[in-house]
């Protein structure tokens, strides 16, 4: 396995496994120059993108990783991570499909969260 | 609208466009160093990604998108295009979701495709 597919499934692990237990850990895996778009809404800089995630309107939830896949993104170390999985949230009985593509930068020798996009899939019919 | 918005739109309509009229179309917005990840399978530059899209088990395909998000991918221009959608093959009644992102960089005036990962979403429960 190439080690931007290790990275990817390491950041990956530990990304879901911090959000699903304290989602203000994540602080630490973004920059001042990341940037969510969670569903539709932009929001830019490590505040503004845990205080989206603590406004989430659910307190217990669970991701669930379908697949992964990875690519490098540019010559310096950039790698591409894109999920697909499921996200059972504590009211809902039904689970909900979901893709979420990161791209992370090296920084001081690890990576942050540069870009993130999260969206929900709907059941196509 | 920013106008790496504008452009992701506008690619987005000219990639779907181009891959359900002439998939070998498609060769002019790649290039040798562009990476594909179809459902896992990996394979880089023109020639193997053009003979992937060939190759795919359907003559007929129809893409309908969902829902599309960019964000800049770096300094120099690059865009991240993330797009969630309904497929609808010939042979198949009950249209697929799917999940694609883009990387697009800057070439010469315009933009190509650095990195392409397409992943089905199967229905979570």
């Amino acid at each position: 396995m190439a080690d931007f597919e290790n990275i990817a499934k390491q950041f990956v692990e530990f990304y879901y496994k911090s959000f699903d237990s304290d989602r203000t850990s994540l602080a630490a895996l973004y920059g001042q120059d990341s940037m969510l778009t969670f569903e539709a809404a932009p929001c830019q800089g490590v505040a503004s993108i845990i205080q989206k995630l603590k406004d989430l309107p659910f307190e217990q939830v669970q991701h669930q990783v379908s697949t992964l896949d990875a690519q490098p993104s540019n010559a310096q170390g950039g790698i591409l991570v894109i999920v697909t999985g499921v996200l059972l949230v504590e009211e809902e009985k039904r689970p909900m499909s979901y893709s979420q593509t990161f791209q992370l930068l090296p920084r001081e020798g690890s990576y942050y969260v540069f870009n993130d996009i999260f969206r929900l899939v709907y059941p196509a019919a």
